[in-house]
């Protein structure tokens, strides 16, 4: 019917498979040396309208920590949201990279990190000098609530980090999505902000597993150091950069997220017009939580419709995540099949 | 003219791109639930004639590390040969996977372990108690060198490993070239001879980036959580799944195999006529390591032919590389432009 | 005038001293294998009433560490309170010796965790399988913020903590403090409550530095191997073990407990006839939280008594440590000068 | 008899119990910020004739492995001689503390580095960029075997560490029998030799358990964090400056290696009168490696002479330590033995 377990479940755009296809033949340099990577570095500093570096890799768990590591020591402190990926999904990722920094988790409304708050948690780990040194702080836009910070949250949460000397790292998995939105220059919600390193995501928004770490500045360090010794250089990343070189052409990145923010809005539209389903995050990205009644969900599911609960949020809570290549039809039969069921 | 810098920098076989083409649609589970994954699962439990256990992984460096760490304590030995990929060439990644475990390198001729050693070096490391526990022994097959180990190699040299406790890793990157040469079954150089962990690699052979860790015996313990804590856990495994089952069907494993290898073959005949030229190594699968007068090199290097200098074996020595795709073509004129160079 | 600042700025037992002098004499056996060692191995038997193991330590952020560690992997969750001190005053220890774990700190009234808030807390973390593994919980008996828990509290919390299957550690740096107050058995508020291992602190306590970690039930593991890898396995054991021999000989424990616990009742007593100042904590050990006005804390500073503000608590606070060697007039004087600047 | 199985089952000088006596009264200062580790650091710096730092530490494996962590990184080689303690007795600390850095074994007559063969082995490691990165070259004075580097070798060797980017690190438990031995002032086989950081060892030779890492250069870097987070900050430092003064004061330190190297040496000089035992290393410190006929060793052992039985060096070999309390009845009764049996 639908599958709307998570962005990836769903498969792979077709113009991605075209540039592996294209890609694959010949003799290049491997590990990075090959020009289908120059060239995607190229574009990349064109869409961020600065200097950077980049380095190709394949899952988002590893680009993150990897950043994480690369601004942290093993005694430091990693900031990030309580509701985080790398805080809550990872099985102590985080800590693996780092060599056993301390992932501080801070809670904050709608699956975001408030500036007012930060102040007080980075002073409460950070002055006595016995507790953590300063690592960074981690970031996921969008987050992990669907939600979406502003270029003006970004740069003061950004300069309350700095004034607590922590690197920013921003977890994009979803960075698509969130520039779909804004409607803004990736350079504004990233290192115009103050972002140190990002993790520009492809994989959950159409590629095959194409995560792009994105080093502002030119503080890129050890960082390659780190990538070889965790197993994720990939010695025929010309594969690595193809995907991401035909998530940037033609603005596929930012077509298949308007996708799917749209089918977002479309099933968050649908089912606030059922009385007894309450949508319970803003919906600014791809996903939706909303609570049904039990026997809603029941139905739903014997209707074959994926999802997952989402007990987080409460009882009968429900995250809904759309895709690049989630359907007008299929939203429509869920919220038919969720208006149907709900009358009951 | 051609390329023989190391089987990485070739491209991917067609049937592999067609495979993930054919992957790339619809929804499916994420993690290694999905059907792909399944067949998989099913068709190398038929190839190694028993029961086993998968995990789909994307490189070489990650795959082997996991599965030494999940075979050794922080405090274990490692074994391996002195020329091993994991511990020459990995900036320490078993170090990073293993949280200290020793790499204990050990000499032997033609890049191979030889069982007559063994005894001596694992006493002198493990008798005491005090210098590391029995962790595992690492093995390359075929090794760095280009050598391969026959059943009954494989047979007494885990024997050995199993009198001390230490669990057996085979790092398969070129398996297929092994299995390619001996004819033999792939169960009678793994499982048989008491190998506990394979990993099969497919990305030096034809593959885009695939490598899968083959657990026998059922001990696959935290595998699963090291995989996900170190950033190798695939979201869209069916992609990796994919390139390997593509990569078993109609034998595409063996078939590009043995076209490395008899290029190999028919480079080493070529350049043995030539009298100045020495072979270093036996031929026995897809690597040739050769010495040549220096004049000659560089004037291989002058017409545009790609390899990388030897030196770990002497001076002028060069190691070239064939692979799936090496054609007669690039070994003839490799082989025409070395005669008329050394005649000089 | 008086040193409030620590039990670690006070000095030495004679008892003790006295005991490392007997024990200077003549070659034993080193690493533990000498009869001073033996013998206390006996005696702490006889103490607790059970089997056990013990292992001679010299510092509580080792022992505690080290007992974290043998009951965790790096992928598991330790639970503490949010101001225990292996949380907030250890640069990272505890992540460190597990190789990773992830500290969980836990919020609760008077320096205590409370049997009411663990479940929930313990669900959140553990019931994915995608945070984090379970480890074990530590609490601190004395407490930090000198408080103490109950026979009771200690059984109702270890058999929450047993449910879901966390193993329990005791920071017991003032373990004497707690038996001192509550009159009981050593063994009832550990292993009968359901205690795995503790810490059980000397150094703290009139002794130079030794911290004995009592294993409870057998389940020592890698103990060992972890104290030698950590630099923590003394090689002339024998004066660790003469020192807590002496401590436990004659109930020195006990009467330098009851000496720094009743310092701490007449310092507070004293305090609480002062109008301004306000007694923070419930004084149960040997620990005196207090709010002063400002200006009489610099008055008390000029006169020379030595302590700490502590911040933590609200502007004003300080905390006021007695010791096995604090003394009645001390105690006096700091009253006196307290009521007298606190007048003005 | 006598006990000649390590000088670390020997006891303690009087002297240094009398300090400690003298240390435990009255309140201090934690953590090194008291005035006896204070004018410790003052005597330190009179005898090396140079500024430097110094942290008080209570064991040689924590000492050393904190020294070569901090001049170390994760993917870094540590080279040091096959025999070295560090690498064949410490169940992987100096990994555990450098979170995984690659111990690389270097072998050499009579347990020493010598020069010619170092830039071989470091340029193996180092050179590709792919093995390690350059860490820091441990050294051993006394060595393991009993031997001494002269500041001529010293100076050779540290110049060619240098060049290859390596600190060096001396583990110096035996540092006070080189110096006796040598003559020399304490400088000129340190940091005047190119020394970075030396563990200046006392337990084996007289302390309870005192080892002062002395970093040369004002580079201690995070050797503070690191201290702390392993757990071997002490408290009640004064403890283990109070040993370390007593050491320095009167030169004891010398005045007891020169027993300890005085016995040996009359050790081995009787020894060598009888013509079925050989002497297997030069005696030039306060250890003896001898051959005996099987019957003469377990002749010894039944008349309650203890020494252990060291293989690595072949069948019949032991190992014999003289401590600073070792006396000439002892040896004497030793070698009247040893003759007495040896002509059977």
């Amino acid at each position: 019917m639908a599958d709307f377990r998570s962005d990836n479940t769903l498969g792979c755009s077709p113009e991605i498979i075209e540039a592996l296809r294209r890609a694959s033949d010949g003799s290049l340099s491997s590990y990075g040396a090959d020009p289908i990577t120059g060239k995607l570095r190229e574009r990349v500093r064109e869409l961020f309208e600065t200097d950077l570096e980049i380095f190709p890799l394949a899952t988002g768990t590893g680009a993150n920590c990897l950043a994480i590591a690369s601004m942290s020591d093993p005694w430091s402190a990693v900031f990030c949201h309580a509701d985080a990926h790398v805080y809550r999904d990872e099985s102590g990722a985080p800590e693996f990279f780092t060599h056993g920094a301390k992932l501080v988790p801070i809670a904050g409304g709608d699956g975001k990190l408030h500036a007012r708050d930060l102040d007080a948690v980075f002073d409460d780990i950070l002055s006595t000098g016995r507790t953590a040194t300063p690592g960074c702080l981690s970031l996921t836009q969008a987050t992990e609530a669907g939600t979406i910070y502003t270029p003006d949250e970004m740069r003061e949460i950004c300069s309350i980090a700095k004034k607590h000397s922590l690197g920013v790292h921003v977890d994009g998995a979803r960075f698509a999505n969130a520039v779909a939105t804004l409607g803004c220059s990736a350079a504004d919600i990233t290192w115009r902000a103050g972002v140190d390193m990002l993790v520009f995501g492809a994989t959950k928004n159409g590629a095959m597993g194409s995560e792009l770490l994105v080093v502002f500045g030119g503080a890129e360090g050890e960082l390659a150091r780190r990538i070889h010794r965790s197993g994720h250089r990939f010695s025929k990343m010309r594969f690595l950069s193809a995907q991401f070189e035909a998530y940037l052409t033609d603005d596929l990145w930012l077509k298949n997220a308007r996708v799917a923010n749209g089918m977002a809005k479309r099933l968050a539209d649908g089912l606030r017009a059922i009385p007894s389903v309450e949508i319970l995050r803003p919906v600014e990205a791809n996903i939706v939580f909303a609570r049904f009644k039990p026997e809603t969900l029941t139905a739903l599911h014997d209707d074959g419709f994926e999802f997952y609960d989402w007990s987080l949020f409460g009882p009968g809570s429900v995250r809904l995540v759309t895709g690049f290549s989630t359907t007008e039809a299929e939203i429509d039969r869920f919220v038919a099949s969720a208006t149907e069921h709900s009358k009951r």
